[in-house]
């Protein structure tokens, strides 16, 4: 293959549509902004769909072109990896309400020439998955070998069996949820809050102007305290104070977890839209994959023949074990083959994204198991 | 005695001073407001100072001023009560930093005749403890027969002993920790860079305008949530709606979370000070009384002799058992009496201040038995 296939291809579509979304607009054009990697087989039996997380990017596993940064999950996503261009074809695409090349708020409104802002439809989880399939379509891709994603991630591969039955063989879920529980809306909750809060916000209408960067850099701040585990916190961080010696008696950040988590709001705003958030953060409160099947969660997953794999991280308190156990029961009620290993690591939430060699080999023993 | 003695006493003192602060600030004249339910007994034998937490105030059993709900812990202290006005003389000042009448950023520097915004000196647990002890000079009360917290006061209660260990029997110390952690200090840091960030902040100088209520409406919302446990609000909100019957794919308050979040915001700044926000977190983010006993915590109890009683609650994740635990161990290797109780409760952090009789009975328990 040509290193483009091998290293990835940064690409654009703009699909005429409409999609019909949950919230009953119909979306047209749909833009989506993806990456591929690797070459589909002749016989189209090694697709592999890539599902990112909330602030994620179809740049899975090559540089993001704003930070320069490799891409996001290269530990996964690489020759010699679970998820490997040389034998698979993988396609990673922004998710619909995003804001890195699909359709989402900073886009352009095509009935007023102008970014949809806050007139950019309320979307979710399943309309994303939707824009998913619509991608797919165009790539040719009629099944895929399997769909695989992390935390928001994770909510797509489940949300892909329970809305294209046919059209998936296999399906990994990592450190996810079938549904958003009352602590996880409340913290979403405070982040839109703080960015609507920011004058600079302006009911959305900030694209000729300064975007809120104090009020999104709050809601990042917030966020991430969810993403670590308070063990985890304390090893790398404890009291431990900056440089200097001694506390100021101000209100400089005194403590590295200060200065730590200012970083983490600051450097977030260069890379995010603030509605983006807003939408992508409501689409993830919305999801409750039982409620939108009767109210049992194993109605869901009646209809497919795909595999699962659910892994769980035990430090992990945003989508805590207990989470992949409930999807487990119900996948087990509705007949479906479901592995499930919940593994230990001091990094809560954010685990699915660091060194992980067992979350690997469970990810890689079950992709080969299917072949 | 009489119905003030019985119903409490709103008082305010300026005392001279000067309070030697830990920052090393000399803060002079000392203001505090404070109320007292009782008498004190001819041998001085019957006095309780309660503390109270970051947002609470002076009235501990009798109305709050602004709002006119009742005392904040009238399940504790009050007639018939563990603490009890008919039998105890009892003491609760506003801390030094806060806004309900004591020295802190919304009073006046009289330097300069205007509040003194960020010009108040950054203050500790400690000078929080030490403007009490002058306060009970002031009024004639030697030695405690008890101190009691929950949360912050609970910090302040430890502290007591620590730095005057002649002057306190009994330390009642419950929900709370001898230091902060880093995920402790992370939250509190979103809140203080929400009020930051809000324009109206203005560097601490808005007491001639608008206060910055957005942004202080946010750091209570984010703090709100780690006064509850995730259970309890499964429980008590769930996934349920707001009265609507759908989602309103829309962006306001859909979730009763939602507007039970928002509620707590916008109630919170007609009562608090958001410069005082600011001075109160930072005082219990500096709070780690074994750093101040040359970091070992048995050492801060070596030269007291009085009796201490820890409470945590099972769902408290913002100052888990673990933190009780640890002060524990520290007061059996200083050899100071202590009984430790975890009690069970849905309501996490919160749970001290509401209905708990088990609470109540360990309480009396113990204070009765120092007689």
């Amino acid at each position: 293959m040509s290193d483009d296939q091998r290293f990835g291809l940064s690409r654009h579509v703009t699909l005429p549509g409409p999609l019909r979304l949950d919230g009953g607009v119909l979306l047209s054009p749909v833009e989506i902004a993806y990456e591929t990697y690797g070459t589909l087989a002749p016989d189209g039996g090694n697709a592999i769909l890539i599902c990112h997380a909330l602030t994620g990017d179809q740049h899975v596993a090559s540089p993001h072109p704003v930070t320069g940064k490799p891409g996001w999950w290269t530990r996964m996503v690489g020759p010699g990896k679970p998820v490997d261009p040389d034998r698979h074809f993988i396609v990673c695409a922004n998710v619909l309400g995003s804001c890195m090349g699909s359709s989402g708020p900073a886009t352009v409104n095509p009935a007023t020439g102008r970014p949809w802002g806050m007139d950019f439809p309320v979307i979710t989880i399943r309309d994303m998955v939707r824009a998913q399939a619509m991608l797919l379509d165009h790539l040719g891709v009629g099944r895929l070998k399997a769909v695989v994603g992390g935390s928001m991630g994770g909510m797509q591969a489940l949300s892909w069996p329970a809305t294209f039955p046919d059209r998936v063989d296999a399906v990994v879920v990592i450190a996810s949820t079938a549904r958003h529980s009352a602590q996880n809306i409340a913290f979403h909750e405070v982040g839109r809050q703080a960015v609507m809060a920011d004058p600079r916000w302006n009911g959305g209408a900030y694209y000729d102007g300064d975007p809120p960067a104090a009020g999104l850099a709050v809601a990042r701040m917030a966020a991430h305290i969810t993403y670590l585990s308070e063990a985890g916190l304390t090893e790398k961080f404890g009291r431990r104070l900056q440089a200097r010696e001694a506390k100021s008696f101000g209100f400089d950040a005194d403590f590295q977890i200060e200065s730590y988590l200012r970083h983490q709001g600051l450097s977030f705003v260069d890379r995010f839209d603030a509605n983006a958030y807003l939408y992508i953060t409501r689409a993830m409160d919305y999801f409750d994959l039982a409620e939108e099947h009767g109210g049992l969660l194993a109605n869901a997953f009646r209809e497919t023949r795909a595999r699962f794999c659910l892994v769980s991280f035990d430090t992990d308190w945003l989508y805590p074990t207990r989470d992949s156990r409930a999807i487990v029961h119900a996948l087990n009620a509705a007949g479906a083959p479901v592995s499930f290993v919940e593994l230990s690591s001091p990094f809560g939430h954010d685990a699915f994204l660091l060194e992980a060699p067992e979350l690997n080999r469970v990810v890689d023993g079950f992709l080969r198991a299917g072949r």
